[in-house]
């Protein structure tokens, strides 16, 4: 089994190190993942600039390719440039906080799984629901048994499987469940501060509503210590809307030239 | 109406001070959008750094407020910050080129639109399927009539318009068409140059690879000069393959401590 890694955290993160030990038991891993950090770049990719590639060595073991870009660009260069063959799986991650609900829009680590599903390859995003994860081992267990688990089923083309793990002793985790994203958002506040010359400037903070109350839902099984696992796809058509603009008559209004 | 419009080429383009004109027809216009170009930020958002808005004047009358930051910063900012009252449409773009099938995914004029749908304000992204375009007016009105659309019939909440124009004469255009996200993507190639200190550096190019046949694909649609309408929205569950996984059999297996 071919293995391509990237993450959101930077390739020298605890979450990446420990996601390339568990799958290099099951495949041949290889690490393409951004130089420095990107959280939140939702699903960017670099256009405007050229990218860099460098290796990247963790105490004068070879460990991957550092690129100066986003999760997405990790995924295209490894693919495109750096992997000799296409590889069986992609998994992104571990990110180092959950990518439950209105996140997975945001998410980085996300965007390197689902550049991957776009390009027709098997995918997992993995997360651990903790800014400041100890221990990664559990996880990346995770990671190899879905990764095992789409071996033997398949995965229908364009999909990929987020997987979000709470932060808690083994033993206190409740079991695993399919879920669907959840609708929780965030309510944004700007908190404003003035810089020493006087000029404003604002950081972006605020809470997450919680309007979810189902274990159906990623953000619901996180917080009642189930390892969640939602199937994700790119065709963002609302067909429900889609039928109903129909009824619209939506006609161009200034064509009277046309015959 | 109250309208808050932003877009990904930057406060200085001239899509969007065609847009802005056309709706200030309709409504009270708001412009919130980047100071610089943020193409293919996908759903980035601004997290490690402050964000900077900046009062923005063209010939010294007020255009707008430029944020240092990408399409979903601006509508964040713009609701939160800017606007005291919440605005009853956001319409992000006159977007200088198309946003179709797979570039929904890494468009900064979807997400500014997208951002406004995750806070239940209805939306419309717009583009024109060119990137040097002379005259945004045509765009710029069918803007306007879908606006009036939408305060005519609503929009169901978490849901965008994502409007693709074709840059032909007036009198070319076909008609207007609902239609669905195509399944057609890129096939990338990494251009690999040398800087002048002998580093090797990749600028990401390629062409798409048209899949979709079907007038009901936005791709194929403004390709025959339909004005191509496509709802969309950010549910990313794939409801076929979370009923699938449900077969997988998925089990925790390292976990006989817990009772």
């Amino acid at each position: 089994m071919k293995i391509l890694v990237t993450n959101d955290d930077g390739i020298d993160s605890a979450g990446i190190a420990a996601l390339k030990k568990s799958l290099s038991e099951i495949g041949e891993v290889t690490v393409v993942a951004p130089r420095q950090e990107q959280s939140a770049v939702g699903h960017g990719i670099t256009m405007q600039i050229p990218l860099r590639v460098q290796e990247y060595y963790i105490n004068g073991t070879f460990f991957g390719y550092a690129v100066d870009g986003t999760p997405a660009d990790c995924i295209k260069m490894g693919m495109r440039n750096i992997m000799k063959e296409t590889p069986d799986l992609v998994v992104s991650g571990i990110n180092h906080g959950s990518n439950t609900a209105i996140n997975i829009i945001y998410s980085g680590t996300v965007s390197g799984a689902r550049e991957a599903a776009i390009m027709d390859i098997p995918s997992i995003a993995i997360s651990v629901t903790n800014h400041r994860v100890k221990d990664f081992s559990y996880a990346a267990g995770i990671a190899k048994m879905i990764a095992l688990k789409i071996k033997e089923h398949g995965l229908a083309l364009g999909t990929l499987l987020n997987v979000n793990v709470p932060d808690v002793p083994e033993d206190k985790i409740a079991g695993i469940l399919v879920t669907k994203q959840g609708k929780s958002k965030w309510d944004d506040i700007y908190e404003k501060r003035t810089d020493p010359y006087g000029r404003d400037y604002f950081w972006l903070t605020g809470d997450m509503t919680d309007v979810d109350t189902e274990l159906e839902y990623d953000q619901v099984a996180i917080k009642n210590n189930f390892v969640a696992i939602t199937p994700i796809h790119f065709d963002l058509t609302d067909y429900e809307t889609y039928d109903k603009l129909k009824t619209w008559n939506i006609e161009v209004s200034k064509n009277e030239n046309s015959s």
